[in-house]
């Protein structure tokens, strides 16, 4: 089965955007055992999105769309679509309602264009759009099957995993043995170390297949394989992913796609937990990704956003001893990163205190260079641990390595209390 | 002149890596005045490339390639246009040269594939690869303008600005004038309420032209013109802008593409303010947000992640019977953000004191529904604004527009008063 993905939109060939639709797209069909053999981009004009679904009607099987359903005049694949396959357009009930709730709760008049965000192809499969308003389409006919997605990344992924994959596992996949996948997911450790510890499994690969990935800080592996059942595939699967956890037992820390943070939550959770922390060069990264887990609410009590010296003292406690003065170690010191993890934890009386100091450039502070971060975790009737850091990159990636680096290390806390003691 | 970008990548097609190269060259055309009509990504396979190749050359004057020049079997550009074109391939005696010398230098011992890398197609003019090995390649044929790039983009990125522009601005585009742009920037309002106030100046569009897209709680437009010189440019530019301007002056915060926290966090630096925040339901975005700007380090004191009731009291002072008993407003509450905003003001010493409480979802708190925040915005010596939003979305979009909305306030707040009062 050979698949086009057709992404439509001026800012595409502006460069004002790139297309990570494609590469998400790509990923997700070759993991259905879909093989992508051409990736278009093609403007917001109806002549040339024309000619460019007519040509991969002549070279795919299945043809994927993202981009053009939204309510302006430049959007126009659903348009162009139905005109190639010489079907019409009406309105989506489902769609057209929750357009008029959306607006009614705002208490906003609906404009008349948003009426075209309900706009669905006659005799397609709607495909409801959990995180917008525009509704998607799928459509079979003449053995080709056409899925039409939504541009921005948000919409366009739920879209793709709950409405158009069952579809096209359902309609296109029927008589291919469907591929089973397993996402293993890793922190601490960089895509190329984790790939050296792996090369001989990834060289002799064939079945199940493993792929590495990186992205923002964490690294990740599908491990894929075909099999007639689920029993089949997840023996095949488990297997190897003992033997990758074997290799690498302090960095894999979930068996499904979820962030480092979800795990974290999840397992204070369930134990109970809480936890505070003070950032200073992270600027409140650290407590915005613990909270953008639901359900972190009863985890995170809180905490504080501690830039400058002064609030260091006044909110933290913080000896000035420490701060000021040609003697002192300064606010990016160890002995900062444990005052601050302590007393945030003794502050907000949680089980855990979390600090962050460091330098996330661009330039130098207190004549010490980007990229070097003190990171601290306190624990309630516990020693505090501190361990100096040296990133590379740029502010946010700092940032961002920092934050996802003190997560790793309260991960490896959490996981060796796991071992029962003998009480 | 109409161009066409092809990258050829297997890599590409499998999701591994993102096409970048499309987006840069897709800017850097854009900037030269010549119109990207589409962009492909197609395997390294000989006939599908072949294709590729004729499909462009029927619908572009210019057809710019990226990568496939490695020295592997599978790196097959050159030679499939090599037979597209009716030419051969021969050894370039310098890139063969850099090759050997970089061999010798080594010490290593260069493979037979190394010389595929010195490949250039008969009566083209060779790209000099300045950060690597494979040269590319530039060649007129039946006036259309063939451009070979290598794939890694900081071998792509130099060659094309110091070879294939050079090139293409002598070859290619002796009687076109070059396309300037402007991007402008609102806040506060939706895109397709923004368009609907621009509908007509849309719709008339021809010079200069205006294009708007979405995308993280902020709305871009870009005007783009053709024009013989910069200040004729200028000129009709600004005079789009001003039309712009003047319809939604409550809206327009930049005319460059930068973020609302970057424009926030300059004024502040100029004026030399001071800002601090209280985060209950965004947890630490907002700040996270403004700290994300070199230079904010002066502007954010600041501030508190206030999640439970506990530290609202203990850090910032809010008083127990805002927060608890059956008649208190209770935390998500216009009295509360009023509280937080001018509490944490006072703490932090801060010129501004901003403040966020709400239900971020997914489920009800408090008995009150996802998506009710309020944000409260305090000023040393003035009176503090309070304002209730009920926003659409899940948890991660109810939060980013929470944080936007505060960001837009106070952004309202700083342009009021620049209006010079008569003193």
């Amino acid at each position: 089965m050979k698949a086009e993905i057709i992404a439509v939109g001026t800012e595409l060939l502006l460069g004002q955007i790139v297309n990570t639709n494609a590469q998400f797209l790509s990923q997700e069909l070759a993991a259905l055992g879909i093989d992508v053999y051409f990736q278009t981009v093609v403007g917001d004009n109806i002549t040339r999105l024309e000619e460019a679904i007519r040509i991969a009607q002549g070279r795919a099987d299945v043809i994927l769309f993202s981009g053009g359903l939204g309510p302006t005049q430049d959007d126009l694949t659903k348009e162009v679509l139905a005109s190639v396959l010489g079907t019409e357009l009406h309105i989506d009930r489902m769609a057209m309602d929750k357009i008029e709730q959306f607006f009614l709760s705002r208490g906003a008049e609906m404009t008349e264009n948003n009426r075209r965000q309900a706009l669905s192809l006659k005799g397609s499969t709607p495909l409801e759009n959990e995180t917008g308003l525009a509704v998607g389409d799928a459509i079979a006919q003449d053995g080709k099957f056409y899925v039409v997605l939504p541009g921005p990344p948000k919409e366009l992924k739920p879209m793709f995993h709950n409405q158009a994959k069952p579809w096209l596992l359902q309609q296109a996949l029927t008589d291919e043995q469907p591929i089973y996948s397993k996402m293993l997911k890793f922190a601490g450790i960089g895509e190329s170390a984790l790939e050296t510890r792996l090369l001989d499994l990834i060289e002799s690969q064939s079945d199940p297949t493993i792929a590495p990935y990186a992205k923002e800080g964490e690294v990740t592996i599908r491990i894929s394989t075909k099999a007639s059942s689920q029993t089949e595939a997840m023996t095949k699967l488990n297997a190897m992913e003992l033997q990758i956890q074997q290799r690498l037992p302090q960095h894999l820390y979930a068996s499904e796609d979820i962030p480092l943070e979800k795990k974290l939550v999840d397992m204070m959770v369930a134990r109970q937990l809480t936890v505070s922390a003070a950032e200073s060069c992270t600027g409140g990264l650290l407590m915005e990704s613990l909270t953008s887990v639901p359900g972190s609410a009863t985890v995170l009590l809180g905490g504080v956003v501690c830039y400058t010296n002064e609030i260091k003292k006044k909110l933290l406690h913080v000896p000035a001893s420490l701060l000021e003065g040609d003697n002192s170690p300064g606010a990016v010191s160890e002995e900062v990163a444990r005052a601050l993890a302590e007393n945030v934890r003794l502050i907000t009386d949680s089980d855990f205190g979390l600090s962050v100091t460091g330098v996330a450039g661009p330039g130098f502070a207190e004549g010490k260079p980007p990229g070097l971060v003190y990171i601290g975790i306190a624990e309630r009737d516990r020693k505090t641990e501190v361990h100096e850091l040296r990133l590379n990159g740029n502010r946010e990636t700092v940032r961002l390595r920092a934050a996802k680096s003190i997560m790793y290390r309260l991960w490896r806390r959490l996981v060796d209390q796991e071992t029962p003691s003998a009480e």
